[in-house]
């Protein structure tokens, strides 16, 4: 139930060239506190509710529960949301044993994109491809829940 | 997912002799904003989250979604949830075609107890027991999620 995660800003769009996969992505959040975020997502044909718990200090580990719920469902608690939705595309790109997950952003924080790679330990080491950019780990305002909040197109 | 429900005060411990069934419950709350409460419950020996939004302008409605979790997800969610914990047991009682739900509270709570009743319609008629009270509908005090922030104990 605990995640280890780095997160880094993306300097050009060539992960869309690599990935295998990509999927959207529209969530809300039934709660944006720190301590205990609960977000409803919609991820293709799925939908999931998660409630993730404050972060370490380092901002690497977290706690996580995710549940897998009908898309039906996941509309209908959508609508009992916070008003300003998450809508991405994730795309995936694997490097040797890791997975990057790189979020495109729309809307009211179109112009962002975030890539995530989890990892097993905090000091374990992987590829750097050539368009990840600055280490973003641990600064809340790249949160989802804080970009549902104070959006990027509002950031300038 | 909409609920119609109606809630009393209770005059008397009466209702202990006329019940069929009683549980322990224990639950948290992962938000208490009355626009979308999330709530984590272990009720006996299951774990349930409920999802809930804003009452009607009479208190009668309320959009509810709920979903079974295991017992020890619902222990780690807990944890997780803010701290004044509610705990109570419930008794069942049937009159006639109704069932009604008496809660009895302990802890920061200890010495509040309320009836609920489940109605298909806003105006169903129903059983009053002599032990039934004051109504309460609508009187966002008595909700478990007002009670985890200002506890009975508190009021006077």
């Amino acid at each position: 139930m605990i995640e280890i995660e780095r997160k880094f800003l993306v300097n050009s769009n060539a992960y869309r060239d690599e990935a295998y996969k990509s999927i959207r992505i529209v969530q809300g959040f039934l709660n944006t506190d720190p301590e205990r975020t609960v977000r409803i997502r919609i991820k293709g044909d799925e939908g999931i509710i998660t409630v993730k718990g404050k972060s370490s200090e380092d901002g690497l580990k977290r706690f996580e529960w995710e549940k897998q719920i009908s898309v039906e469902d996941a509309e209908a608690l959508l609508e009992l949301c916070e008003p300003i939705k998450i809508d991405k595309t994730r795309y995936l790109v694997k490097k040797e044993q890791h997975t990057f997950e790189i979020d495109e952003f729309y809307g009211a924080n179109e112009g962002l994109i975030i890539a995530e790679i989890e990892l097993n330990s905090e000091d374990e080491s992987f590829v750097k491809p050539a368009w990840l950019g600055d280490e973003v780990t641990g600064d809340i305002r790249y949160y989802n829940s804080h970009l549902s909040k104070i959006p990027y197109t509002t950031w300038i």
